[in-house]
C-alpha cells in the first residue's frame, strides 16, 4: 500500500526513505547514530484552567475525548499492561469513532487479540494505522498490505525514545489504570484488575499533550504508589470494568515441560556458571518464555549451593522470581511487566519489588540505563543466522507476528544468550538469513539450543572461561549442518513481495529493517 | 546597581521591566497570566556517550565540572535539603573559582548562612548574582545592592515552573545526595547525612543540560528509592561528607513556649473546629514553625475527641506529623522537606509517609497541583495590612531576609490562615501597607492573632460558620487600633531607595513586587 524509495542500510538491509511521513535514519551501526537537538516539549498549562479541588472526573470516555478536542488524524496512544485482558483501548477508539473521527494514528505499546476489532476500525477509516507491537490477528492484517500507513515496530526502549525524542507527538493519551484517583494518580499495583506495573504508560503521561485515566477502582486521593502522576492527568474517566482479570495476568506462570527445552535451560544454567558470570552480586535478566522460566529453575538451586546471591534482577516478574526475592537470592526485581498474580501481590506489598518504566530500564537516547549495567540476559527469537543475527518480529514465511518488547534493548547486557530449540515444528531456527533483523549479531555472545551451545568468535573471554568444562560447545554451523541434514537440507526461502508493510526501529530510531507484504 | 524601566502592575506595586535580561510580565492578577509555548527540553541524549556498564564515578568535583564544560557565564543549581549544614554547594562554587570561572549564575533552591563565603566569590567575580532565597547574609548583601544582578524570589512551586518553563535554563546542576550509586540514582532518605526528601532537585535533575550527583554514601546498585534517576545524571562524585548532620535536620522540632503564640496557635484550632473544617477525610498544611507546630498539638486530642481522621498533611514533617501517622489519625505525609530525625526515619521507613516534589505539590503551569486540595493550611508572614495582603520576604525596615518557600503555593488551599503575633520586638506586624507584597489578600482567608481572628469580609461562609461560637472575632482594623494604641501610634513607615535590589515572583511567573535596597 505504501510505494517508497529505499536505501541500503549499515546491516545491508533495503529500508524505506520514508516512514508515515517521517524520515528516519537508516541503522547506521550499533552506536552509530548520534542524536541531535531537543526531547519534545508539552505545552504549559496553567492550574488556573483545571479544576480548583483537584477533581477531574468526566461522566464518559466520549465527554473526555470531545473534552480533549479530539481531531481527524490526531494520534491516540495507550498502554498492553492489560495484554489480553484490555478493554480501555478498544473502547477509546470506538468513542472515537462514535464521535465521526476519522484518520487516527493508534500508537499503543502492543495490541493483542482482544484488540482484533480495530480491523474494522481501520476498514471503516477510523483508524488509519497502528504504529506499535502487532501481536496476531493485527500483525496479521498488517501482512497483508491492507493498512493505510506503515506499521512501525519499536522495542519498549525505542517507543520512549520516539516519545520523548517527538518522532511521535500523542495528542491524547488514555491510561488504563486499576487504581486512581479524582486528580489521576494512578497505579497498576491494586484494585480488581491489578496488573502490577504501568511503566509502559509513563511516556505517555509525561509528553502527550492530553491525558485520560480511565479507572474501575476510584479510590481516596492520594492515589499512592503514584505510578502516573495526577499533574500530567487532564480528565478521569470511572468505568465498570478495564479489563478481564484472568487475561491480564496468569494464575501462574508455566515452565516447559518439552524436554529439548529443558535441556537448553540447563545448559543456559551451566553456561553462565562455568563462565562465572553467576558470582557474588551478579544480576541477570530473563523473561516470561518456557525455556527462561525453566533457567530460574535452574539457577536457583545453583546458586543456593554456590552460596551467592544476585544484587537484582531486572525484567518480566513471575512467581520464580517473587520466590527468590523472598528467600533473599536476589536483592530486589527491577520491574517492567508483572506477569502473574504472585508478583502482582509481590509488587503491591515489598518494596523491594520495584516498579521501573522504559526510561530508567531501556532508553537509549538517555544518560545511560539499566539494561547495559545487567550481567547477563537469556532471551528467545524465532530465527538466528551465522552471523549471531536474529528475528524476533516475524516467522519464516515472513509474517509478522510479534512485537520486540524489551528485547533490542536487553542486548546491552555484558553477555546476551539467545535460548532456542534448533527446530519449531519442523522449521529450522539456524538460517543464513534472517527473514528479518531484529538485532545485529554483534550484540549476541551466546546461541544455546539442544545441540550445544555456540559462543560468538570474537567473545575470547567467554570461549576461555568456558574452555575444558565439560559444556557442549560448538559452532553455529555445526549445528546447522545437523539441523539441515535431519530435515534433508536447508529450508527453502520464501520469495516475499516489494511492497514494504512495517518497519523495525532499531533503539535509537533508526530503520534496521523492512518488514514485506506477504501474498496470502 | 541595576537601572531599569518600571511599570506598575495589577496589585499597584512598582516592578523592573527587565529582570537579568528576560522581561518576565508584571503580576495580572490571581490566574490572570495565561502562559503560553512549550516547556523547556533538554538536549537528546545517546547512551553510547556514556558508561556501558554505567559507571558515572569521577574522582572530583573540579573533574566533573570540567567534563560538563564549564565555561563562564553558565547556570549552576544547587538544593537546600542540607539546610544549614550544606557543604556541597560552596564546594562546587569554589571548585568553579579554581578553574578560573567567572560570572556564574547561582540558582539554589535556597541559601543559607552557611553559604555566606560566596559573598566573596560575588566580591571576586565567580559568581555573577544569585537567583534564589536568600536567607541571612546573603539576603544583606543583596539589600545592600552590591549584588551585580537582581535577586529574584520564587517560591518552591514557581522554582519548578520557572526551570519548566524554560526562564531559567540550568546549565550544570549540583545533588547533594546523602545515598546514591555508581549510576546516579540517588535519595535523601540513607546514610550519615539524611535529610529525608530531594523533591527540591528534582527539577534540576530532570532539566538540566548536565547533572552531578555528589555523594558520602555511595551504595551498591540500585540506590532505592531513586528520589533522582540516574538517567539524568552525568556525574557521581564521591566525598568524605556533604554536610554536616547536626545543621541538616534538628534533633528535635521546637513548639513555642511563648503564652501570645501558644494562645494563637489554640485559636487556630478552635477555629478549624468551629468552622466545620476539621472533619473526617480532611487535609491540612501546617509548617514547622513554633506557632504551626503548637497548632499541631492542639489539633491531635481534638481530632481524638472528635473522631475523626485526616486524609493527609501535606508540608514538611516533623515528628509531631509522624506520631499522628503512627496512630492513625492522618492517612499519609506528603511531604516536601523532612525538619526533624524523627521524621528522616518516618520517611525512610514507613510507606504512608511519602516524599513529594515541587511538581506534585506545586507547580501552577501543571495539570493542577495537590495545595489546591489541601482543605486548609496554617502559615505565618512578617507583616499582613489591612486588605489582608501579606509580606513574607522582607522586614519592615525593608531587608530582604527571607525566601518564599511553599508560603505563595500554599495560599491555593481551600482556607488560608495567617498565624501570627500582632507585634515581634515592638515593631507593629498589622500595617497600612506591606513593605513588600508576597500574598495577594484576596488568597487569604483568615489571620488570626493573639488579640483576635480577623476573617476576610467576602469569606461570608466561613463567618456564618463560626458565628456564635465563642470566638474571638475582630477586624484587622480593630486588631490595629489596640496596637496602635499599646505603641504609641502607627509604625514609622521607612523610606525606601528607588534602585530595585530584587524581586519576588508570582506562582505564574509573574513579578509581582520589587525589593528596594536599604541605606546602611
Amino acid at each position: 500500500m505504501v510505494s517508497a524509495d529505499f536505501v541500503t542500510n549499515a546491516a545491508g538491509r533495503k529500508v524505506p526513505v520514508e516512514v508515515n511521513g517521517r524520515t528516519p535514519p537508516p541503522f547506521a551501526g550499533v552506536g552509530q547514530h548520534h542524536p541531535a537537538g531537543q526531547k519534545a516539549a508539552p505545552s504549559i498549562r496553567s492550574c488556573s484552567d483545571y479544576p480548583r479541588r483537584g477533581d477531574k472526573r468526566m461522566p464518559s470516555l466520549e465527554a473526555a475525548l470531545e473534552a480533549c478536542g479530539l481531531r481527524d488524524g490526531m494520534t491516540l496512544s495507550s498502554h498492553h499492561h492489560l495484554r489480553n485482558g484490555d478493554r480501555v483501548a478498544l473502547s477509546a477508539l470506538e468513542a472515537a469513532a462514535k464521535l465521526g473521527t476519522k484518520d487516527l494514528l493508534w500508537f499503543p505499546s502492543a495490541s493483542f487479540p482482544c484488540h482484533a476489532p480495530v480491523v474494522d476500525l481501520m476498514e471503516t477509516g477510523v483508524v488509519h494505522h497502528i504504529e506499535g507491537s502487532m501481536n496476531g490477528p493485527l500483525g496479521d492484517y498488517c501482512s497483508s498490505g491492507r493498512m493505510r500507513g506503515l506499521g512501525v515496530l519499536r522495542s519498549h526502549g525505542g517507543r520512549w525514545q520516539a516519545i520523548q525524542d517527538g518522532e511521535v507527538p500523542i495528542d491524547i493519551a488514555v491510561i488504563a489504570a486499576p487504581s486512581a484517583d479524582f486528580f489521576g494518580n494512578a497505579n497498576g499495583c491494586h484494585g480488581p484488575t491489578a496488573c502490577g506495573s504501568l511503566g509502559f504508560a509513563l511516556a505517555d503521561s509525561i509528553y502527550a499533550e492530553k491525558v485520560i485515566v480511565v479507572t474501575d477502582n476510584l479510590v481516596p486521593f492520594p492515589c499512592l504508589p503514584w505510578q502516573i502522576q495526577g499533574n500530567h492527568v487532564d480528565y478521569v474517566v470511572e468505568v465498570d470494568s478495564i479489563g478481564d482479570p484472568s487475561q491480564i495476568v496468569s494464575g501462574t506462570t508455566q515452565i516447559t515441560r518439552s524436554p529439548d527445552r529443558l535441556l537448553i535451560a540447563d545448559y543456559v544454567a551451566r553456561f553462565v556458571k562455568e563462565a562465572g558470570i553467576v558470582r557474588d552480586g551478579f544480576s541477570f535478566q530473563a523473561g516470561a518464555g518456557g525455556i527462561a522460566l525453566a533457567f530460574v529453575q535452574f539457577l536457583a538451586p545453583m546458586m543456593r549451593e554456590m552460596g551467592v546471591t544476585a544484587s537484582f534482577v531486572r525484567g518480566g516478574s513471575t512467581r520464580y522470581l517473587v520466590e527468590m526475592l523472598r528467600e533473599g537470592l536476589v536483592g530486589y526485581i527491577l520491574d517492567g511487566q508483572t506477569f502473574d498474580l504472585a508478583a502482582v501481590e509481590s509488587i503491591a506489598t515489598d518494596p523491594r519489588h520495584v516498579p521501573t518504566s522504559p526510561f530508567t530500564s531501556y532508553n537509549y537516547h538517555g544518560k545511560g540505563n539499566f539494561a547495559g549495567i545487567v550481567d547477563f540476559v537469556v532471551l528467545g527469537a524465532t530465527e538466528v543466522d551465522l552471523n549471531f543475527n536474529a528475528n524476533v518480529n516475524t516467522h519464516s514465511d515472513g509474517r509478522l507476528l510479534h512485537g520486540i518488547g524489551g528485547w533490542q534493548n536487553c542486548l546491552d547486557a555484558d553477555c546476551t544468550i539467545l535460548a532456542l530449540p534448533s527446530m519449531r515444528d519442523r522449521i529450522q531456527v539456524i538460517v543464513d538469513e534472517v527473514t528479518t533483523l531484529t538485532g545485529p549479531g554483534e550484540l549476541i555472545d551466546v546461541i544455546v539450543t539442544e545441540r550445544g551451545i555456540a559462543i560468538r568468535p570474537d567473545r575470547q573471554d567467554l570461549l576461555e572461561a568456558v574452555r575444558g568444562k565439560g559444556l557442549p560447545l560448538r559452532s553455529l554451523e555445526e549445528i546447522q549442518h545437523e539441523v539441515h541434514a535431519l530435515c534433508g537440507g536447508p529450508p527453502r526461502r520464501p520469495i516475499f513481495s516489494d511492497e514494504a508493510v512495517a518497519v523495525i526501529q532499531w533503539v535509537d530510531g533508526t530503520v534496521i529493517d523492512t518488514v514485506w507484504k506477504v501474498e496470502s
